[in-house]
């Protein structure tokens, strides 16, 4: 199955949704755009400009853009959802009976299911059946939808449990300007992917109660150890976290103005509570219902994630930004790599490799 | 030997040595200050400040500072190298006919020394005999001087080959402000601190170039990548790479305005030629012998280190930075981490660590 210059269908008209049609239209692919908001989707098709998510970026004219999703999905060899992850779960369900059992599927939306704690490929399984799992592969990484749609260097990353199904996700998007690796590690490129967001609020809420750069690179990179520890407890590669869908990811979310989740941190750092900051940012911040998540994740497990414990207190039981700050740094001594080093050849036990 | 509130001199008076000075003897050690320079030294002891490296920062008025290295030395506990990474040996040399063997080393300066390629442990080694590593320690980690004499919250590390003298180490700089974690992997700690200057010229030169901030996290996380794998090959740990003095020392470099390093490659970006460059800067460029020693250790070892290559095209053979990013971008389809696996699974089958 080759899906190169065929049909693909991007389902989510958002900032990534809308880049990625355009990126794989121009570079030959016949797309197919699908969104749920009549009124914005009849915009794009007046202006072939979606205005609200990224101004000033020209659609090619031939790109069908639709409210439609038996339209949008109808002979489909690839499908692409990029909708926000707290509505993968509604989406997928209404448009799987419209896709074939063996079409490529990849997801872009990065996050932990409420309640359920699941990962989204776990929620994929759990619609479509364990078996498709075989066709489905994240794509992930450090990649603004602005700078792809105005065809800036980038690098990303294409990972599924299948070689074969990662390879193709590669194919349909690589291009001069976008480099995509392929990674076996789903499970590993899906908690970065989710858990960076709450390190970025940790170094927003630091950003604005202190403006200090040392502070900003040590949560970032004790951050990453955290995440990296919970990764390794639940069967994932501890060198993903390293890659471009952890460390990658994670610079990009902590270090931009755009980012929602550092606008909604330094607003919670300069005294806003967490409502009075969510209405300022006004879009969804993943963050805050993720932070719930790898509280719930890490508790459930017995691993210790300090700052995701005092981001959960300060999020959600009124904690000072001050006071987590000096919970944070009045610890015990410690060595840095040990903790790390044993997590890591316990999972490499687990996963049989052999010196 | 325990050093705290004991007699410790720090050698080189510039933002760094000055900061530490200043923490070491608010903490309650007695503090010497040495410089070279006389009319330098007379101004701190004038003013208790250092007008040029550390506006503002007042210094305490038992602290003595002077040009007499004897003087500074005499009877010390402990001793704190804060000298530029290329005039390290020489002072050294001057230095040791008045350290006792036993004293306990602090080595700040980060580089490889040009033409021999060696780790500065490695100088010391040379100059100080090898048995005497077993008191050397190396202080490390994202640190910018000004934010440690202003007391904000700051994450670095100790290490040393010797537990017992990694501890010694954290146990004098550590405070409420400044975490100190000890890493028995100096190998590992001094190259990250040494070849994150070559990445952050590079960033540099590509936020001049492009100011994508896609491309940044790309090149930092890739980098970390190459400078992980070289590290590996010579026998350290590569979850050093990941910690504060590779990954947190990366992250500060990489995007503070206040590095030198960024700040020569953005001008390099922007079309200026290297010698213009440090013109501009007008202070050492830490990074463009670094990219040299790099690019000759990859050579040396057979290291494929594709950015660093790059880097030393454009800083030593004119290719410009456009024809550097094309080249990057263009390289053939990757895994992500495999090659890394590898490589990582042979460091640690090297070090007889079993599963």
């Amino acid at each position: 199955m080759a899906v190169n210059g065929k049909h693909i269908t991007v389902l989510g008209a958002g900032s990534w949704g809308t880049a990625l049609a355009r990126h794989l239209a121009v570079n030959g692919s016949t797309v197919r755009l699908w969104g749920r908001r009549l009124e914005q989707i009849e915009e794009i098709n007046a202006f072939r400009e979606n205005k609200r998510y990224l101004p000033g970026v020209i659609l090619p004219g031939a790109m069908l853009v639709t409210t439609d999703l038996e339209q949008a999905l109808e002979g489909a060899s690839a499908v692409v959802f990029s909708v926000p992850s707290h509505t993968f779960r509604t989406v997928l369900r209404q448009a799987l009976p419209f896709i074939k059992a063996e079409t490529l599927i990849v997801n872009t939306a990065k996050g932990i299911e409420e309640n359920s704690n699941l990962r989204l490929s776990e929620v994929f399984a759990a619609e479509a059946g364990p078996a498709r799992l075989e066709h489905y592969a994240v794509l992930s990484g450090p990649s603004h939808a602005e700078e792809v749609a105005r065809e800036m260097p980038t690098a990303i990353v294409a990972a599924s449990t299948s070689p074969h199904t990662a390879v193709l996700a590669q194919d349909i998007f690589m291009q001069q300007n976008l480099r995509v690796y392929t990674n076996p590690d789903i499970i590993g490129v899906e908690l970065g992917g989710a858990l960076k967001n709450v390190i970025a609020l940790g170094t927003g809420i630091a950003d604005g109660l202190l403006g200090s750069d040392n502070a900003r690179a040590a949560l970032m990179t004790r951050g990453l150890a955290e995440i990296t520890r919970l990764g390794i407890v639940m069967q994932a590669n501890p060198l993903t976290f390293a890659g471009l869908t952890g460390l990658g990811d994670l610079i990009v979310t902590c270090i931009s103005r755009h980012s929602r989740n550092r606008r909604a941190g330094i607003a919670i750092g300069q005294g806003k509570t967490l409502q009075q900051a969510l209405d300022k940012v006004n879009m969804v911040v993943e963050g805050v219902r993720t932070t719930r998540a790898a509280h719930n994740l890490a508790a459930a497990l017995g691993i210790e994630m300090p700052i995701t414990e005092q981001m959960y207190q300060v999020l959600f039981h009124n904690l000072s930004p001050q006071a987590a700050m000096k919970n944070l740094m009045a610890r015990g001594k410690t060595r840095e790599v040990e903790e790390v080093a044993l997590a890591h050849i316990k999972w490499q036990s687990q996963q049989g490799i052999e010196l």
